[in-house]
């Protein structure tokens, strides 16, 4: 896959993933101020709807009482992306450089561990073998 | 939900799915070169293990022939990172920007739409109710 499709499938994961959290963010708004509608939009919202968030809205807003939460939502999610969006590309590569350094490093532990293991447990096989050839004589 | 926490969370799911295209990209460049290999780490890779990245990395470690495959798809996961990171936060906000102007214009379409049938309809009544009053004079 070319960096160009890499990149418009991360974007579309990303937008898909806003639009969910956008939607979490309403229904914990209604909760304090509309507790009914807070819980039609919980069921509305799950079994796997949000998936697709574009789609969802579309469909939301074919509800009788959808058109105004779907306008709510689209809302909400373009000033989460506001807030967000500058910082996403630092975090994610220190996150991602700093996860690889420590994979490594419990990488070669593991090595450093199974080498020192090898020669310790060839030291005993040794030491064992002139124990015998000691007792031998 | 602060933004401070709804980066976080949406940096993880970024690094997680950067994760996974890291491993399709490993398994597709294993098919060509050593396609046993691309079999076995396509069947490890399933069954929803991609879901947690860092977990899955940590995981394939242990494995006797997961050793180098983690360094690679470690290496192909911040080439990738590198290559897209910085274009999306523009991307997402102008797919968000879009998607959000297509469906109010499809609301307001609707809107419209479902009017002027109100006052369509309300104009075929009025005329069949000229009529009846014709009709009785």
């Amino acid at each position: 896959m070319q960096p160009k499709d890499l990149a418009k499938d991360t974007a579309k994961i990303l937008q898909n993933y806003l639009t969910y959290q956008a939607v979490m963010l309403v229904i914990e708004q209604l909760v304090e101020t509309n507790p009914g509608e807070a819980i039609w939009l919980r069921q509305y919202s799950s079994g796997g709807k949000l998936r697709n968030g574009e789609a969802y809205i579309e469909e939301i807003m074919s509800e009788p009482k959808g058109k105004e939460l779907a306008l709510r939502i689209m809302t909400v999610r373009d000033s989460i992306a506001e807030k967000t969006l500058e910082f996403l590309p630092e975090m994610v590569s220190t996150g991602i450089k700093q996860a690889n350094l420590s994979h490594r490093c419990h990488l070669l532990e593991r090595l450093t561990q199974s080498q020192t293991e090898t020669s310790s447990s060839s030291i005993d096989s040794s030491v064992s073998e002139l124990d015998t050839e000691e007792s031998s004589d």
